[in-house]
């Protein structure tokens, strides 16, 4: 036993190798600073939950079966609360899904993990959106996915771009957030939705449709999704995995997502699910059914709308007034997000992360543009959330990130 | 583009080939054949969970701080829930493991495939007990682990046969299920419990303590946990990964688990858990906070502890009435399961699958013990559960048991 090491240190798996922590985590511990007003968030607005009617759906959950609530369940998912999510995406247009063709998941965090389990092989190619949702790249990376970027503008993802992309790379597949993009704020037209329905059948290539923000809208509501529009594409849905969230809409700390996918997938990300957290907690999925049962949602929905829609259009306001062509950005129909280019216009700074630094002296926090990219970053980007700040604060936030960019100009 | 097949079917990741559905999922969609008394299950009585005290918790979570039960949570967990299970853990002996020593899990099923993620590359080698749970071994394989054996008798894990193993195959880690350990029932003794301390330090290899019944047992308290024993043994503490549960003694489905490990190592599974599934639902957290907090643990598992006693007694005094010298096993001290071993005695079947079978057609459901051997199955095992099934249909499913021993016999 001489040769080992007494004080030899854990040795890690080989995968951690491919992420390192993130930028932001440090930047987030600034936030603490008293006064400081933070657009630096990616979450809802807290005191927009529906707490009411969530504590009345715990408690039926309880008095109706609370065997069933509280013990161990499928690893599919709690059978109500599968035909609830089938109901709520036919109520979005998605009419065919059979509660049997999704599964829930412990938030949609989880949907992208056992996508990666059950898919991604060490060295396997994945195309994602550039910028994308942070988490996402670290948890492919993770599983050792190389991944390749396509750009997005404002009609979302360019498709002749992701089709040269799909012929050279041949993806294990391609993921997107098609519908007021995290952080890109984008919604994808409804010609380019149709054109990767049909990209994913000719080229015979799995499409992943992230969709956790689409009920967000403000105006009128965005494209159907592409879960939505596969009916009308043939052999799509074959090629077709959709994530779901209640996240956004009802609460983020009930962790309640769902996988929508081909049948043989689904039945292998199950198995995955299986040894990743044997289900979601049945007591928060049978809260989440009752819930969707009792028909609060449209009412919630129609809340949470107006109010993001006149806090973004507060920050869109004021960023044009207060920073005028020192930024660029398409003002957001829905989501949480307004996605922002600095210029340099006058002379201004360009630097997303060393704005982020003066920004703090001044009292507001935001995300740099920057990490969302998995590769070939754009440093002149921020990420601005709306959703947990009321209006005056907004426009006092956008005041003094006006006066940073002054400080931070060149 | 045409050298795309239309019809070409997913490509799944690697790791899949390293597992196979489990031949259990098979059995058990024989259960719901009317009549069957199934001794099949590994889980807790639904009847028996304190459905009054988890909704006041629920409640009182709600109505303290809905915002805070409702949000995105910190990845490590819910502190006042943090602070809690390090209460409960110290008032089990283990009296000096901090809050922040501890990142709660959804499920221990989490803690395990949070140790794969972060430990284990393809090809390393983790030392498990022959017999162990089932998803355990699943989810190790899973992560490309080798696993190999190390056998169990009635004082638990052989740690003269464990110490070669060793130092023949240099593991990533040991996982042990020191008490009342499933399928086994083992508890390993005091004295091999202070040797696993003394080899994980002398030969630097981590080891992990998997404890979800050890607050289970019938009459005396078991041996103190390797975690509360590694203060009395220097060095072992930074050598030890201790996962506990709430679903065996609360209930499963609030998906409520722990990891205790050394800090590097905590630091690297709670960046795999942010990548996983961000957090554990704050609402099980904040319901199992207020739960604790209430103090009605005690009160809760000396009622439990009474109940599964007296259905062990009836299953081991039935066996031994029913299957007498045909059958070898240790009484249970504590857990949900007897570990039987058929021995042949008298011409009867040794073969634990094709009585299964035998079994079932005479209306009593087990599973048989092979599948739980990672390698060199011993065929003539069976794990029965009495934690789900009242006295007089614990001795009636053992009468049933004895006639299909009777048919398979040779």
């Amino acid at each position: 036993m001489s040769d080992f090491a007494a004080s030899a240190p854990v040795r890690l798996a080989e995968r951690l190798n491919n992420v390192e922590t993130s930028a932001i985590r440090e930047l987030f511990k600034l936030l603490g600073k008293p006064g400081i007003i933070s657009f630096a968030g990616g979450f809802p607005d807290a005191a927009l939950f529906d707490v009411e009617g969530i504590r009345e759906a715990a408690l039926a959950a309880l008095a109706s079966n609370p065997g069933a609530a509280l013990q161990y369940g499928a690893t599919e998912g709690f059978d109500p609360l599968r035909e609830q999510l089938s109901a709520f995406m036919a109520s979005k247009g998605a009419v065919d899904v059979a509660p049997t063709d999704l599964i829930v998941t412990t938030g949609s965090q989880q949907a992208l993990d056992l996508l990666g389990k059950t898919l991604i092989s060490p060295g396997d190619k994945v195309i994602v959106e550039g910028p994308t949702f942070l988490a996402t790249i670290q948890c492919f990376k993770l599983y050792g996915a190389e991944l390749i970027t396509v750009p997005v503008d404002g009609q979302g993802a360019d498709v002749e771009v992701l089709q040269r992309l799909i012929e050279q790379h041949r993806p294990k597949f391609v993921y997107l957030i098609p519908t007021f993009g995290n952080p890109s704020g984008a919604t994808m037209s409804l010609q380019r939705r149709r054109r990767v329905l049909e990209l994913a059948v000719q080229t015979a290539t799995l499409v992943v449709e992230d969709d956790p923000y689409g009920d967000l809208y403000f105006d009128a509501p965005p494209p159907p999704s592409l879960l939505a529009l596969s009916a009308q594409v043939p052999g799509s849905r074959a090629r077709l995995v959709h994530c779901g969230s209640l996240s956004k809409v009802l609460s983020p700390g009930l962790r309640v997502g769902w996988l929508v996918a081909p049948p043989a997938l689904l039945a292998k990300a199950t198995m995955c699910k299986q040894f990743s957290d044997a289900h979601t907690s049945t007591f928060a999925q049978a809260t989440a059914a009752h819930y969707l049962a009792a028909g609060r949602m449209p009412a919630t929905l129609a809340r949470v709308r107006g109010i993001y829609a006149r806090r973004a259009d507060a920050m869109v306001q004021a960023l044009q007034a207060e920073l005028g062509e020192a930024v660029a950005f398409e003002p957001p129909r829905g989501g949480l997000f307004v996605w922002v280019r600095l210029t340099g216009a006058g002379g201004t700074c360009t630097d997303g992360a060393e704005l982020a630094q003066r920004a703090i002296e001044q009292g507001v926090a935001f995300v740099p543009g920057a990490p969302f990219f998995a590769r070939d970053p754009d440093r002149a980007t921020l990420r601005l959330s709306f959703a947990t700040v009321d209006e005056a604060r907004i426009r006092e936030g956008v005041r003094r990130l006006a006066a940073a960019l002054r400080i931070c100009s060149i």
